[in-house]
């Protein structure tokens, strides 16, 4: 419960002022009298700091100190907890929030980056100083999904956890499923409506998605963020006859980042990667469309759990980044990852090649006799079994025709195998793809 | 964060040895390691309670002390927390709860229609002693939505918060959808297979999905619960012919609790309902089948989540106990309905008849000329305004013919209005059925 000497206001200061910085300030002062009721007490912002103070944010700064440097903010003492939102992995959000940490001040943050690659340190300084980390808003936005794996499963052991982390690539591919544009014209359609950054390689090569997957992981897992470790695929391969072809087999395509763990003990291995996928079109994950984000978490006594909603956003992340301060003000936190960091598990990383699954396959092949021979040779020789197969007539201007096929179950390995037989053919015009289908 | 003095064991005592209480220990003995590094200390069973001290329940009882009579095992010094899975609202299970928490003892139950009824009182005992008080058993079975609504869109005023909350009757509605058949035939079917109780009374009537909604709507309103204003309608009216026009128009059939509050200050008035709503097929909730339950709350910054899952079992259910006393192992527990008992707002009924929507409505007539332009006669003169109408052909032995429609969106009360001119009218051979139409 709450400590009596906890009621005076919680004095928080924010670093970045983009969308979300201003979306926590206007939060707060919507939802002020109601967060301070639920809160035990009130939340107030006492400093900011951004690159230009000119700049009109749509939110009056009046009330709150200026610090044109974000140490200059940290260091002040005045302050219980730093809202970090300026984003980075490195640079100044990190030595920000070192800072605050080792002096002891809560920390919360929406900094997926920093918490994939620095989130173990920040964490065990947190827990050295007794101070609270948080980052709900790291992960999906303003789905509940950190605090859902830390506390709302935490009786389980978690058999896998997977979903869908990134709006822009959702995005994308359900606008591709709608329109039937391919790739390129929905990304600079995404690109306008604001769905799609200038520089969208972090989101449609699947960093993003992985920077999330390897946070909850870590928490799912009870084991030591290895974003080093995750397998990443992205989405650019995907073309729109893919997703046509997905559609006619009863399938939609979606970015799924996916962690479990396999063995136990000394032989446990952990599973991180990000594919686009074939997901079945009763499976819960294949209604979520356009900018939504979606967690399914499986655990050993709870069974299947999803949590969706809107993954990015101002409002929707604002919502996440206030909770945490909620969380701090109750003084409901604990260790970041659920775990001590001391006693999470260094678990190597798994290999795949021996895990069974159905895969769908396409092919962009010359339009002459034999190609079809030449590879569904290379599936038998690497004992692939083709479970249906469709070539479709001369589709695009380059004269090239696309093989698809869904195989049956089988070893990762020997897809693998079969693409190495087939490398350098002349009859193959581009990389194969190869999507697994996500089991129901 | 934990104080240095809470790494003893958290010593609990379960009272009530059915599924859900064999299963906790089940639970405890499966997943204690992980439980203990993420608790931050044990959670040990000491004593139990139950009503036959020589059923075999699958567990083993020999480490813990027996006690025939609940009150004894309250009485006990050496727990910290009682778990209450007797079940009914008031008699012994309330006698044990009160006395727990009078003693200062934590209390942890999946009793919602205790918490439904004496839920305040028990919170204000609770914060009175400062002892722990958790339920996130009694809503949702495993989906941890009462934390979810207490913490994660805690930053939020919900403008509503509404789902799919009884097992029982979510299995029904979709196996009648899946297999044509008709009410009573599939009750006995769920009733043989165990989905639904022997006297399924408090599932179909919706008076447990009411239980369930008024616990949300306190916690995400800021709500004195308040169960008796909760309007109920089962779903013992719908019949396989309303499931077949549902579905021929897009929609199918899920009996909704919903809860929303409308006004400000001094006019705010609380809404809390159960009915068989159709859902558009579009709708995240119309693919939740079985039972399964979900929850979709509406904040103002975080716009739509959704939280789903197995919503009983003996698994699911242990995993929600088991996650509550995690969070007081912890020390991560506060006000149990997220604002103090004394903070929370006394909120008069709100009246819906202004309200607008689309609905759904059944007649069963005669078979007989002029009855279809009576029906009209009334919708008009009530200034219903109807958008499409169906009449079936003679569809059932006693001669009766269905006549079924849509409105176009209006006043709840016109629709009302128009069935009280209809009342009595011997066209009609039964009660016409209102169902409806969730919105987007």
């Amino acid at each position: 419960m709450k400590q009596p000497n906890d009621t005076a206001p919680l004095r928080i200061a924010i670093a970045g002022l983009g969308t979300v910085g201003a979306g926590v300030i206007r939060l707060l002062n919507t939802n002020g009298d109601l967060i301070a009721a639920r809160a035990g007490r009130s939340i107030e912002v006492v400093a900011v700091s951004a690159r230009d103070r000119t700049l009109d944010r749509g939110v009056d700064l009046s009330d709150y100190a200026w610090e044109d440097d974000m140490s200059a903010l940290v260091a002040r003492d005045d302050i219980d907890v730093l809202v970090e939102l300026v984003g980075g992995s490195d640079g100044p959000a990190l030595a920000a929030s070192r800072a605050a940490l080792t002096a002891g001040k809560g920390l919360v943050t929406a900094n997926k980056a920093m918490i994939a690659h620095h989130g173990l340190q920040l964490a065990e300084l947190a827990e050295g100083k007794n101070a609270p980390l948080k980052f709900e808003a790291a992960v999906a936005g303003g789905i509940p999904v950190v605090k859902g794996l830390r506390e709302g499963t935490s009786a389980n052991a978690l058999t896998k956890v997977y979903g869908i982390l990134n709006g822009t690539c959702n995005y994308i591919l359900s606008e591709m499923e709608e329109t039937g544009a391919d790739f390129a014209e929905t990304l600079a359609e995404a690109q306008k409506l604001g769905y799609a950054e200038a520089d969208p390689t972090f989101d449609i090569e699947g960093i993003d998605a992985a920077h999330k997957l390897a946070i909850l992981a870590a928490i799912g897992f009870g084991a030591k963020v290895d974003f080093d470790a995750v397998r990443v695929n992205g989405i650019v391969q995907v073309r729109a006859a893919d997703i046509a072809q997905a559609d006619a087999l009863g399938f939609v395509i979606r970015l799924i980042a996916q962690a479990d763990v396999e063995g136990e003990g000394k032989d446990a291995r952990l599973l991180q990667r990000v594919r686009p996928c074939l997901v079945a079109k009763d499976h819960p994950l294949a209604p979520v469309d356009g900018p939504t984000n979606a967690v399914v978490a499986e655990g050993n006594f709870s069974g299947r759990l999803l949590f969706q909603g809107a993954g990015a956003g101002d409002g929707p992340t604002a919502s996440a980044v206030v909770a945490d301060l909620i969380d701090i003000a109750r003084n409901e936190v604990g260790a970041p990852f659920s775990i001590p960091v001391a006693q999470l598990a260094a678990f190597p990383a798994a290999e795949p090649g021996h895990r069974m699954e159905r895969t769908y396959l396409r092919f962009t092949v010359n339009d002459r006799p034999g190609v079809l021979a030449e590879i569904t040779a290379a599936m038998r020789d690497a004992d692939v079994s083709i479970e249906s197969l469709i070539q479709q007539g001369r589709a695009n201007q380059g004269g090239d025709v696309l093989v698809a096929m869904v195989t049956h179950e089988g070893p990762e390995a020997n897809v693998r195998r079969a693409l190495e037989l087939l490398k350098g053919s002349d009859s193959l015009t581009d990389d194969p793809l190869v999507l697994p289908i996500l089991p129901a």
